[in-house]
């Protein structure tokens, strides 16, 4: 993960907080200086360390909304 | 990851494809006998490896579905 730069354009969402902190996030980044993407991942505080996570298009997002919608 | 047993309960969606068959679903799955989380990862064909990905509770997708009904 060394080489591996990102910038992160706009903070959507903060889904929750962990009791250490951490948080659960949707974002739009960009890696390595490519077009951003939507992100859906853990962060420490601060900004300092990330957790796992997945990348996800704006046709993911649509999709994942419409599901969403339909769960309950 | 060797001792980590996991059960995927339901596939509740299944968002995309990529070109090698990889695909990014939304299941509720039980990792190593625990009550099932909510869980969005990218899967290789047949299940046979998973990618990266991030565990969500009912409250997360709450939170994300009112996200993204407002993001458009």
């Amino acid at each position: 993960m060394a080489e591996l730069k990102y910038e992160i354009i706009k903070t959507v969402a903060v889904l929750s907080e962990s009791p250490k902190g951490w948080t659960k996030e949707l974002n739009l980044v960009s890696w390595n200086g490519r077009d951003p993407k939507y992100d859906l991942r853990d962060w420490a505080p601060g900004k300092e360390k990330m957790g796992k996570g997945v990348t996800l298009t704006k046709e993911d997002l649509n999709h994942l909304k419409t599901v969403l919608n339909e769960m309950n």
